[in-house]
């Protein structure tokens, strides 16, 4: 069985298993007070340019979510988000276990827009009843989205000044950031989101990590007192040295983007070879998620041999279906797949 | 100002306010540990018909909901509600704030049916990530709803039975309950809502009493420990004999109906005095809230002798508008508003 | 049976009683914001001296302490209160409900000291592991206490300037505080409560109101969206109005000190006649309630005519009794009291 | 620096890096659904007898503290656990933050007895007010405990009954089971574990894994959707692979115990020689934490070359602190330690 069912298949780049081998018997202090997670943090603030960023590497990314969600909002408050987010549909409601309300928003693919948010915070005060209603304090966004789609530097920044006219706190969620900064329809980068965004994060599980997501704080009030939130939400990993080590590795020798682009270049193997065979894509996402509307009689053959996943239904005899790529797809794999897929068409 | 703004502008019904300076200076053990209150509670079984039933006195309606959801569900689970339910919409995230997630479902005329819960449910486990998803533990309905329609017999016998299915507490807010057992549409009543229900409350503060709802529970594993959550919720009312006094009033000699079917005579009256005013109704109410669509200009000057609440905008020159009656509106007040209208007309 | 179990045997004072019969059937908007409650505020803050305070009228004391703590604290704070207190002891978790550790201090009589507080918060940030650790960052006292001891002036002053240097809101529970400022040893006000605490309330459920306390916030970040979190915590009373009226009525004609005054009348002539009958008291409570250890078959023959509460056993022959007088306390009820206590002597 | 801090300060045992590296690129599905996971709790469940015993490895020790307990209470329920407990004192109030109140006992080295537990519960029931006390649901003991005592078989049998009676679940943190079970004081072992607590866990964090600690679960209802709330608290995690692989190697060749009684070897060596060194000792441990009083001036240069902890002060001049071992303790150092620590004497 090959596997394209996600970009957590594998275990780490090799690059990272040196350094783990390499520094397993030395001994360092828990809870990411050690040298090499400082090392870390520091290359992380130089790649963002801001000097003055806390940065914190936590487990995973609902971890990641509940912890700066929490420590972000007041009891009253909610947060919004695409109806599609992570922290909407597949957190089994962590957001909620933390008291806040998941303020969703429509989203065209996994995006939402400063007009829809814009318009949800000025209906909210207009609203005779506004105190009987929660009150919006946040926006979460992601980039690359659920549905692979990336946000441009010019939504994030109007998405901006709708936070700074409502007071909201920007947070995204970059996951999959990596697969995102290396897309040809990208213009972010990572000073920019430090300068744009609140918080924001860098993740490492879907990038090539074991696990680990490094979280990058610029809003003065959200820096205080963070470690106690990481405490407080099960984050406080003992062997933090691990996270750093994981980190300082990606963020050398520019591994992080190298392997990034290795997988946009497969997934755009894919999207030309299943476009060559004819399987309509779902959304036009240029990062590593490709969505494809299969046949079912065609993804149950397919099925046999790959790794994929059945994300819904379209109608009685077509599926919506998803292949990813990561740092680890091997070419010769997303050939056979696509020889297979040839064949069937 | 005449105002039908909502049904809790007075004070309460003459009997209760009479029953209160009559036994104002008894004294009485605090926490509705009391007589009167034991009293009020057997009348509500009785005319509940159910010996076994839990039955305790709290003091608002968002306390009751939120009191009641806690109660009942896992961490991991929501309730399932109407997009417009009350939990939805209008108690400042309570329910979230408890740590769980309200399951909104698109609602026609405030209501939600068995169909879609049932495919709510099976769509839940048909997920593969399902453990990711909240899961639906509940089901929140109100009769009234928010739109003053009300459900019939055979809708909640079909939601129970998906209820049984998926092992969903079934929980009714009557908030509004006898206004709707008043109305000409009603073909429920509390024997029927006992024994189909888990758990439902009737209420008191807009049904004529100061404050006060009246939750009763048939469902086992809800009654164990359920004055523990009372008190952990703020809804352990120290003077609780003015609770049970409320409650105890209202059941005797058909009082809480007889106010109720007052309010409905009202109610009719102005649909009938809007009908003929040619200003058209928005939903078909038929309890004592009244929904209609008004031209802003007509609604100014309405609202300069009565009070009326706007519920949003339906077009740039029109409002939706809300008109209450209860058991305290005066008929005169009524001709009063439906002649001004006319002289508009 | 005449009761001295609490302070909440009866109904509501008289003057109350006929203002609510008085207006019950005029018309006001909900969720206090009716005139009424304004002129209820107004009386309010010009009793404590502070135009600038936001005071609002909530329900019962729980709530108005779990309403009062979560908006005041951060995800990862506790509220330091002393083992004693209400929010500690009797409040069914309702704090942790809302995620915040008590952080309970050893008391004496009921209260807690400046030494012990700065001492508790230096040992904090000392611990190598503080951030694994709950942050203290919240004083809750109440005067009077428990034990129906009181606050002098300068240990609130001494605890204040604490609260200062680790940055700690200093909140004051007065369910009782009437009975407080009417006492031989007081030396409090309102205005020094006012310009001393954060945020404190004027207990009315326990001092001759049917319901309702008022909160009196002078910090500036926790007026802000006070009301929202009132709504989520279930205390946004449908007919505020009542709350209004019943602190109007209080804070008119000197009502709230007058009917204190008497109740600590009758607790002196308790006080005074149990001596006589050789009774030990438990503390020195100069307010309205009052403990005293009984051998256990006297308390079980007063107890065949007279209500009051045990709370606690000192050995195996004497209990720990409680007699609260109140506005309500007839003096003919206190002289059969000790009149048959004399008898038993 | 040789670190005697913790038993985190290396990173994993050898022949778990070997596996890892061994099986880094294959292919697995996410989230603990992989085979590895499979063989890994075929082998706990097997280590324990129970064939029907529910297994999940969580990452870290928190994190399954707040998961286990959120999952097993209701609302109103709190968990009853020595004062000195990692969940009383080290997790930033990780329960509270899940709505529970930690109900602590004060502790002897450590560890709460059956009649204390007991006493706890029937003061609880017979409290005229109990409705408004936390009601005791749960009881949390840890073997080892913060002191590194070890609870005997009779003393766990013993507590097993009261809980019976009481209607408590009885959670067994084992963080470092594996150092109890191979001291000499030891009479348990993991089938007893798994027939006397309702869910216990053999910790990895501290034992040679770097994560994962497995949860172990015999009691019905808290099997049932124990993923959903594993997702909830962040625990679900991405490459779960990693935690099974690591339990399968620590159950294979005996190797979580052939390193366990490494550490406890080391332990003793510690104990002989500051007994030589006229060094006292603070609590009577038989595991890897060794808690000595040591002269303040001896504690700091001792630190120059040697990391251990300062737990607390016992007087001005004498400090309490903490020396571990650990399954990656070379003898070499330890015997440094000692020679050291020799001429100082």
């Amino acid at each position: 069985m090959i596997m394209f069912n996600c970009d957590y298949n594998e275990g780490c780049i090799p690059e990272i298993m040196d350094a783990m081998v390499r520094t397993n018997m030395d001994q360092h202090p828990g809870y990411s007070e050690d040298d090499i997670t400082e090392r870390a943090k520091a290359l992380i603030r130089k790649a963002c340019g801001r000097e003055d960023a806390a940065v914190h590497i936590l487990v995973g990314g609902t971890q990641t979510n509940m912890t700066v969600i929490a420590a972000s909002l007041r009891p009253h408050q909610g947060v919004i988000a695409p109806a599609t987010g992570h922290i909407a549909r597949h957190e089994t409601g962590a957001i909620e276990a933390h008291g806040h309300k998941v303020l969703a928003l429509p989203e065209t693919d996994g995006k939402i827009s400063a007009e829809q948010i814009e318009k949800f915070c000025a209906d909210h005060y207009r609203d005779e009843s506004f105190e009987h209603i929660v009150q919006p304090g946040m926006v979460y966004i992601s980039s690359p989205t659920e549905f692979g789609t990336v946000y441009k530097r010019a939504e994030i920044e109007a998405i901006r000044k709708v936070c700074d006219r409502y007071d909201l706190t920007l947070f995204l969620d970059g996951a999959r950031l990596g697969y995102g900064l290396a897309c040809r329809e990208n213009d972010l980068d990572l000073p920019f989101l430090a300068r744009t965004c609140d918080v924001f994060y860098i993740g490492g599980t879907k990038q090539g990590a074991l696990l680990g997501e490094a979280v990058v704080i610029t809003k003065e009030s959200l820096k205080k007192d963070f470690r106690y939130m990481i405490k407080q939400n099960g984050g406080m990993f003992a062997k933090g040295r691990l996270l750093g080590l994981q980190f300082e590795t990606l963020f050398t020798d520019d591994l992080y983007m190298k392997y990034s682009r290795h997988a946009i270049a497969m997934a755009e193997k894919i999207i030309a070879g299943f476009a060559e065979a004819g399987v309509p894509r779902y959304s036009n996402s240029p990062t590593n998620q490709q969505f494809f509307v299969m046949e079912d009689e065609k993804a149950c053959k397919l099925a046999e041999k790959y790794g994929f996943s059945t994300e819904g239904w379209i109608d009685d005899t077509h599926r919506l279906v998803r292949f990813c790529t990561s740092w680890a797809t091997k070419e010769e794999n997303v050939e056979k797949l696509l020889a297979d897929l040839k064949l069937m068409a």
